[in-house]
C-alpha cells in the first residue's frame, strides 16, 4: 500500500487518507536516454513487470512510431481487462527544450523537434515527458540514495553529461540540468563539443569522449577503435599508463566541475551516475581528491556518492514522473480512485441531512 | 510619497492604499563594504541628507563602538523632535555567515564573530543588516539598471568578490554570494587566496590582487609600491604592455566565471560593480569579449552592464534592506504611520455599529 497524501473534502469537514494500493493500477516507463532505448510496464511505485527494447538507429532521427511500438510491446501482455488500468506513460528523455517547448537531442538525431506535438498522433495513453537529468533525481529521491534529501544534485555522465539540481525539496531551474555539461571547464583545450564550442566538460568526460581520448593517445583511428567505454576504465586498474591518464584528465574536469555546483547551491548529496556506477573504485576516489582541492573550508558538509539504481534508473525515473503527475491530474486520480475501490463495490450515495 | 502596497483590514471590508511621505521619517545607512566605512542619514527611498566616515585600522578587527559612533553622527545633525523620526539602521557587511549566525570577515578582521549579537549591545535602534552583494542587488532593483529584473545578477568586483542572484524576483541561496569569489577559477595558478586555497577568482580579479600583479611585473615589492588600482587601468589605456596584461588575465578570468553563472542561472541583466565601474572603457568590452566565447548559442539573451549607482550603492542597499525590513515589522510599521499623520490629526475612534 502507498500512503500518498490527505485529502481535503470540499466543506473541509472530513479528512481522508488516501491509500493506493500499489498494484492497483500500471505505468508505462520510456527511458530514451540509453541506447538502445528501453520500455516498461510497472506498477504505481515503479515495480518493473516487463521490459522491453528498441534498437536506435543513430543515423536516423528518432521516429515516433518506434516509441508507439514500444509502448504497445509491454502492454500486449497484459490482458485487456489489465490494459484498463494502464494510467499513463512517464518519458525521460535526453536534450534540451527551447521557450516553445521544441526539444534539441543530439544523441536523438531532433534538433528544434516538437516532441510532445508528434506524440500526441501516435499515443493514445496520457503521456508525461521529463529530462533525463530530472527524472534521474526523481528516481533517485523515490527510490535511491537520496531519499529525504532537500538538497541533492544528480549528476549524469554518460554519452551526455547534464545535472539535475533539487533544493528545499524543489528543482531547481531547467538550465542548469541543460548547461551543465557545456560550461567551459578547459578554456583553451582543443576538445570540440557537439554543440559547436571547445573545451566543454562534455567534450572531454562524457562516455564517447572517454573512448576518443584513449583511442588517440593509442593511435587508432576512432571510428575503427571498437572500444568500449568499460575498458578503459578495466585497462586503468590494470595500471595502464595511457588509460590512467584519461581518467585523471576525467576525474579533475569532473571534480572541478562538480566544485562549482558545490559553491554555488550547497548540495548535502551528490550522486554520480551513467559510467561511474560500473567504475565506482577507479573513478570515485579520483573526483574525492579533485573536489577537495577545491571546495572551501567553510563549505556545507556533502556526500559525495554512486548512484544505487543501475541501469533502471531512467525508467525508475519515468514511471515516478508519471505517477507524480497522475497525483496532480483531477481525471487521472479520479480513474486511479475507482480503480482502487474493491471489486463489486458501488459508490455509497450520501443523503444530507439524514440522522 | 511612495506607494508601498495595500493594506487589508482583518474583517476583510475595507482596502487602504498605503501611501507614505517619504520624508516623514529617517533611517541610517551604514556601510562596512567600503573602506573607510560610511553611515548616512536616509530619507525612507534612500535619498542621501548628511554622511559620516569613519577610517578603518585594517591591522585591528573593526570594533562595535565604531559603528556606534558613525551611527550618532549622522544623528547628531538632527533636532531633538527629529530624532524620533529615526525609524531603523540598515547595515550592509562583507563576508560570510555561518549557521549559528556568526560573521566572518576577513577585511573587517572578524573570524566567527557574533556581529548582531555584539551589535546590540551599543545600538539602542532597531538594526537589520545584510550581506554586501545582497545589498547591491536591492540597490540595483530600487534605484538602478535592475528595475523590473527578475532575473539579475549582480557582481561585485572590489576589495573582495562576490555575486549576488535574483531569480524569479527572489534573493538565491546565501552560497552564491559567498562562494562566487572562491571557486577554483585557475586551477594550479600560484595565486594564493585569503581564505587558504590557490586559483581562486578573488586571489585574481580583486582590486588588491590587481595591483599585487602589476606591481610583481614591474618587479616592485608590492607593500612600498603605492600604486592604485585606478593607475593600473590608467597604464592600460595608455598601452603599457604589463597594465595589458594584468587587465587581460583579469578580464579572462571574470568572463569565465561569469559565463558559469549565465549557464546556470540564465540571467537576463548582469551588473558589474566595484573597480570596474570607474574601468567600464578597459574592461566591459574585454569582459564581453571572453563571455562570449563560453556561452552557448542558446542561452537566454543577456545585458552585461556596470553599475550607475557609484560608491553610494552600499548606502543605497542598506536604506533600502532597513526600510523592507520596517515594512515587514509590523512594530516599526504602526510607528511610520502615526509619524505619517498629519500634524496634530487625532485617531479617529470608530464606533461600530453607529449610523
Amino acid at each position: 500500500m502507498l500512503k500518498i497524501g490527505e485529502l481535503q473534502s470540499k466543506t473541509g469537514r472530513r479528512r481522508e487518507l488516501l491509500r493506493l494500493n500499489a498494484e492497483a493500477a500500471y505505468l508505462v516507463a520510456v527511458d530514451l536516454e540509453a541506447s538502445p532505448i528501453r520500455f516498461a510496464l510497472t506498477n504505481l511505485v515503479g515495480d518493473i513487470r516487463f521490459r522491453w527494447e528498441e534498437a536506435l538507429d543513430l543515423r536516423l532521427p528518432l521516429a515516433m512510431d518506434k516509441i508507439a511500438s514500444g509502448v504497445e510491446m509491454v502492454c500486449r501482455t497484459l490482458s485487456r481487462q489489465e490494459r484498463e488500468r494502464v494510467l499513463a506513460v512517464g518519458i525521460s528523455r535526453p536534450g534540451a527544450k527551447d521557450a516553445e517547448g521544441r526539444v534539441t537531442a543530439v544523441n536523438l538525431g531532433w534538433r528544434d523537434f516538437s516532441f510532445d506535438e508528434n506524440l500526441k498522433s501516435v499515443l493514445s495513453l496520457p503521456f508525461f515527458v521529463e529530462n533525463a537529468a530530472r527524472s534521474f533525481v526523481l528516481a533517485e529521491r523515490w527510490h535511491g540514495r537520496a531519499k529525504n534529501r532537500d538538497n541533492c544534485i544528480y549528476i549524469e555522465a554518460g554519452k551526455g553529461v547534464g545535472a539535475g539540481v533539487v533544493i528545499n525539496g524543489e528543482f531547481f531551474g531547467d538550465k542548469v540540468q541543460v548547461e551543465f555539461g557545456h560550461i567551459t571547464i578547459e578554456p583553451g583545450a582543443p576538445d570540440l563539443c557537439k554543440c559547436g564550442k571547445t573545451g566543454c566538460l562534455e567534450a572531454i568526460v562524457s562516455a564517447p569522449n572517454i573512448v576518443r581520448q584513449y583511442a588517440d593517445r593509442l593511435g587508432i583511428p576512432e571510428a575503427s577503435s571498437g572500444i568500449q567505454i568499460g575498458e578503459v576504465f578495466e585497462r586503468a586498474r590494470r595500471h595502464d599508463p595511457d588509460a590512467n591518464a584519461v581518467v585523471d584528465r576525467v576525474a579533475r574536469d569532473l571534480g572541478l566541475a562538480i566544485s562549482y555546483l558545490v559553491a554555488l547551491f550547497g548540495p548535502s548529496m551528490i550522486i554520480l551516475g551513467g559510467y561511474t556506477v560500473a567504475a565506482e573504485d577507479v573513478m570515485l576516489p579520483r573526483i574525492r581528491t579533485e573536489l577537495a582541492k577545491h571546495v572551501r573550508d567553510w563549505a556545507v558538509p556533502y556526500e559525495l556518492t554512486v548512484s544505487s539504481l543501475g541501469v533502471d534508473i531512467g525508467l525508475k525515473g519515468a514511471a515516478s514522473r508519471a505517477m507524480h503527475d497522475v497525483l496532480n491530474n483531477s481525471e487521472l486520480l479520479k480513474k486511479l480512485c475507482m480503480l482502487d475501490r474493491p471489486k463489486g463495490a458501488l459508490p455509497q450515495a450520501k443523503k444530507r441531512g439524514a440522522a
